[in-house]
């Protein structure tokens, strides 16, 4: 289950060094990883925002790949800091709700509270755990150490409540959840909920009450600059303008409400 | 001829995980790929930008370098999806244009239309086909997967027209075809085709009518905060400012005329 | 000491093809070298700002990493190209100051001018030499030619003058050096000074006259959205919000004051 991979999601940018000292902390202790970033730009301190990220993407890296998540604004206080092993990958962050969405979707899974010291930098800081402390664990638990060394078993990681998609009368009710950076409103009706309700596709998709579309296959099934909603790369229900921007369009933002009708 | 080099030039940013996860996906075929990004910023859908800096980017690779290109604003529609080998490189993307440049200049090249499911994504969306279908072919290829099987021979994809500079009456002109972060425009006339005119150096270049300098050879030939020409990293003539910003400077813009006046 | 490092630190962005390019080159030259960019978010032409972060970085890289760092306003003029052995890792760069922190530090080190063409790109442009020159060297050196064969031994390389913080009457007084992405403000006052100075943590720190805190040990130490001075990640003395923008709130900049009060 050795892979060398270990991916990297932060808050950090990429205009300090922040981001450059973990991966060469990393490459110390085990030369050859390769190193991936999902993203740096999450939204200082959104926690929600890296949990869903998180979840949308682990399952494309190979199995035994080492996730290393620091959105971390508690860092140094009382929160945690966790090594998660579930569905074949091990995730490397502070329990502060970051791996919410990838443990509310699975039902097998093993936290352990990080303690052991010999697998952090002998320099710890209280401020950036990032490169002290959770890129070393990530790098041995990439080497092979096994998952039992790193500390005590967790029971309750925290985990925030995620909002389900509400079905009735005909209807499904969901909301954004992610809008990229092309202006696509990502819901949180997942593609087997929604083909289960609306297999035919003759529902009518609509945004904060304004009709989009009935569910198309790509983006360009309508002509450009039109509404269109579809089953996106997310593997979520999703609105787009094709070649457009449907957040401007819209007005939308994070918690609009996208119904389906049938 | 195998480097396990995979360079990626797409319009996708760094905000989302859309990169980040294209990455997994190769690695899952081909552990151990080198992954470089070219760029992640260009404007969006602007298949003409991609094609430019493609041609001026890819040679500076390793011979068997898989170049992964994915500025796809019809993704999901009619056009193909294709593999090119050229001057010992090979290139995955869109049949949209794309390719422009490189094939305009290469004499010899064969284009595959991309059909063999074998080497896409189990899963395939309708609108990710960077994730599903162009890294998987990309990491293939650089596994050594022969460029036959992919697909069938496709004889014409598609090229846009290039402007090439007029000489006449000693006077060459050309255009301002690319615009980089500094502000220094380049213009489509090659170092080559600028030599055979001004070889001497004795020519004056002018922008949109307004004097720039003779041809120099480096940027600090010239006072600071002074036009300077010269034969710049892109293997073209370009307009600078020494250490300031010639598109503020000349208020020009990709389209700007460039003169040579002997 | 040799490990297929090459770190690479500018002022180039990442929206043109410059980063992508240079890392071909070094690929080209060295397979498989683990490739780590510090950042690339270098104000324009800002050498001390990259003087700084390179001290601040290069030690948690593995020892024989390379570290190549292209801040370049003189690109093809006077100044010379180059290599840098210090404290056990390479340093590969333009001799204009931007080795100034990591020399002063160190009392051992070895420069040379970088004039061996054997091991520079065939063609060279006077206007983009971080890929024609300092990619090539780099990978060189990562390969393990030998340090002497880059050129002859340079005695003198450029260094500028770094302010150091003054102690007299009971006060410490430092400047802040370097501002973060999170708007954190990091001086110049060392984290063995501070310690030596105030080891038991009961002086006042102020910033341009205005009251931070006494030395706290995490940012957490303080309520959300309160001022709170530290020894942070950098190594140095640093003043941050909870949660916020110590820039925005004191209205600070480079060159602003910190004071330490017993």
């Amino acid at each position: 289950m050795r892979t060398n991979v270990v991916s990297l999601l932060t808050d950090f940018g990429t205009q300090d060094n922040y981001v450059g000292v973990m991966k060469g902390v990393i490459l110390t202790i085990l030369p050859g990883t390769s190193l991936v970033d999902i993203t740096h730009d999450i939204p200082r301190h959104s926690v929600e925002h890296a949990a869903f990220l998180l979840e949308r993407s682990y399952r494309y890296f190979p199995p035994g790949t080492v996730h290393l998540v620091v959105v971390d604004p508690e860092v140094g206080g009382a929160r945690k800091p966790i090594a998660v092993r579930a569905d074949k990958h091990f995730f490397v962050c502070p329990d502060n709700g970051v791996m919410s969405h990838v443990l509310t979707r699975l039902e097998q899974w093993e936290a352990r509270e990080i303690e052991n010291k010999d697998f952090l930098l002998v320099k710890m800081s209280n401020s950036f755990h990032g490169r002290d402390l959770f890129s070393p664990v990530a790098a041995y638990l990439s080497k092979g150490v096994p998952f039992e060394k790193f500390g005590p078993r967790l029971k309750d990681p925290v985990r925030f409540p995620i909002e389900q998609p509400k079905a009735n009368n005909g209807q499904l009710e969901g909301t954004i959840v992610y809008i990229d950076r092309y202006g696509n409103l990502i819901s949180n009706i997942e593609e087997s909920l929604m083909l289960s309700f609306d297999g035919d596709c003759k529902a009518d998709v609509s945004l904060d009450g304004r009709p989009v579309s009935s569910l198309q296959t790509s983006y360009s099934d309508v002509p450009e600059n039109t509404p269109v909603a579809l089953l996106g790369g997310f593997g979520l229900l999703e609105v787009a303008i094709n070649q457009g921007n449907a957040k401007e369009h819209f007005k939308a933002d994070l918690g609009s409400t996208i119904s389906v009708t049938r």
